[in-house]
């Protein structure tokens, strides 16, 4: 996507250096960082440098790249990969790229591990972009056919929740995949921007990335969207997916389920767009088998913004002594969603859905 | 309620002059301002120095004995009357104090009417803290049963959103007037603080009345609460409300909806605690009838705090362009509300549970 009109991914590398942008420097500022060696990467991913299912999963294969570089034995292939796997515990992304880097990495001969790792890792970054941009098309044909339903006579309300645009992922993102797709193809557009509190993603990311690309959208607290909805104001919700079961249950960023009530009490369409490699095959019950990171009360307690003076401060906003809890993610059961969006096409959200879509060859 | 160990209301007279509790400043600095004309208290009304529906009622009404202590005409009291009344457009309780106010003033002739707008003015204060006392009572009741319940073997979990404390009324609070009751009888209570954006009023608020009370609580973020009632980790929800209609619909600050929503998916009981001076009986379909006011987006965009040198400073959280919006409250209809907690008693949520009560009389 662009930036001043300057076409960017959220990760690239420059010889065997990796280049970030900085999403905790959003909205404030816009910041390239480098990375230099598999710290770097695990210390970006723990602390948000760098967010989002899909864009994880590409950070953890350049991180193991960065790894190779410095010593491309067996020893550092197997010592980058605990210390990339447990810098966030919720995103099944994560050790996805892990096992696809570490297996093609472990049948070679260390001499070529390096190229090879930085082959593999834009190998990763690519398809994840194709693939946003493929789950994208699936979801325009979704928006386009709700405004022709609704007659064309007003521009689509879509509520989203977090960021899940392409500062997500390396491009287009998942739940704004459509939303760009459907304003590049001409049919009128509205995002509700959930601020998503405590760390703001809406407020500072998906605010951010749809101004820049010039998309309407109105800012609201994650407290509005119940309201919204009862009043007719929403004609669907996407959000994204940090992990989903096989049965169809979405791990996603905190609050995700509250919205997802409120669409199910007003008839809104309930829609998740996830590329396939945020699926976990392995699990069923997304409350009882998903870990839910439990982040710094810090988040909760303070805030990050920019003073009139242009000053970017941290401010607290509770009283002194009162003790905060952060839970990061939380679960939607299957049951509230409407329908999965991802690079294979639209499915329920259902082991029998993803089953068959597993079994679809991918046609762009 | 007691702050460092004094014995304070939200509001009160000294001589002819009003002081409140400015609620803007809180939990950063404690601070009581004079209100020495109506106009000082339809302001103070309007920007949220004082806030809660009772608080609300029980401020028009000193509003209104500034008023006459100015003018005592027929011509100034309906003047009076229309100021304050647009000062906020959801509460009805405001309205409720302003028609108390105006009957009796009419009915003296204007020599009168100062001393007796204070006195009035004091009898709805009055009124207010003993029907909050009320209320805790019954709601005490409730929290015992619910404690003996679980068999005592841990602190009750109570979720609020917002502050429907002492802060919000003149004494007691609603919502948290049952909290405060149980701590005081010895049942141990841990209370959930919704944070509720964009004015912060758990964080600021609730928190800091808690606090200064020894009630155990823990400050999360508004989209917290659906994945704690997942995991069993709230017993009850209890809230206040802005207008209740006759038939059970309760309006309260935005966000109360979800949380109604999560309670009834998770088979939590989600009571609503209000005195009988927030029902409007004149409405039954609380979505249709209820304005909802909408207040300014820098609310959203824009948040206060303490900076960690002490300083009080205002920053932006969004992108530059960005636009917001900010309503105030939504609409909780009936059949999620377990029961309505009030100082005539506990009832269901419905016309006929209300009107039962109606025709209670109050007993102590």
């Amino acid at each position: 996507m662009k930036i001043e009109g300057q076409h960017y991914r959220t990760i690239w590398s420059e010889g065997e250096t990796v280049l970030v942008i900085d999403q905790t420097k959003l909205p404030h500022q816009f910041a390239v960082v480098a990375w230099r060696n598999v710290e770097d990467a695990a210390q970006g991913i723990r602390s948000m440098v760098v967010r989002g299912a899909p864009l994880i999963g590409a950070a953890a294969g350049y991180g193991m790249a960065l790894a190779m570089k410095a010593d491309p034995s067996d020893e550092s292939l197997a010592q980058a990969y605990d210390l990339l796997v447990q810098s966030r515990p919720t995103a099944v992304n994560l050790r996805w790229a892990l096992d696809r880097m570490s297996g093609h990495l472990k049948s070679l001969p260390p001499e070529e591990r390096t190229a090879a790792a930085y082959r593999e890792a834009l190998s990763i970054a690519d398809e994840d972009a194709e693939n946003c941009s493929l789950l994208g098309e699936h979801g325009l044909f979704l928006l386009r056919e709700l405004w022709n339903h609704l007659g064309q006579q007003r521009p689509l309300q879509v509520l989203t929740h977090c960021n899940a645009g392409w500062l997500a992922a390396v491009d287009w993102g998942t739940a704004l995949a459509p939303v760009y797709k459907a304003f590049d193809a001409g049919i009128p557009i509205h995002v509700w921007v959930d601020e998503t509190r405590p760390r703001n993603q809406g407020a500072s990311l998906t605010a951010w990335e749809l101004a820049h690309h010039g998309v309407s959208h109105t800012l609201i607290a994650d407290n509005t969207g119940g309201h919204l909805m009862q009043h007719g104001m929403v004609d669907l919700c996407i959000v994204g997916s940090d992990r989903t079961t096989a049965a169809g249950d979405v791990c996603n960023k905190i609050g995700t389920y509250l919205k997802a009530l409120a669409a199910r009490d007003n008839g809104v369409p309930f829609y998740v767009a996830l590329p396939f490699s945020t699926i976990d095959w392995r699990i069923q019950d997304g409350l009882k088998e998903i870990p839910i990171e439990e982040r710094s009360s810090d988040e909760v307690t303070h805030i990050t913004g920019r003073t009139a003076g242009g000053e970017v401060v941290t401010v607290t906003i509770a009283p002194p002594g009162s003790q905060a809890a952060n839970f990061a993610f939380d679960v939607t059961p299957a049951r509230y969603v409407t329908g999965l969006i991802t690079e294979r096409g639209v499915c329920a959200a259902s082991a029998e859905g993803l089953t068959r879509l597993r079994n679809r060859s991918l046609q762009p």
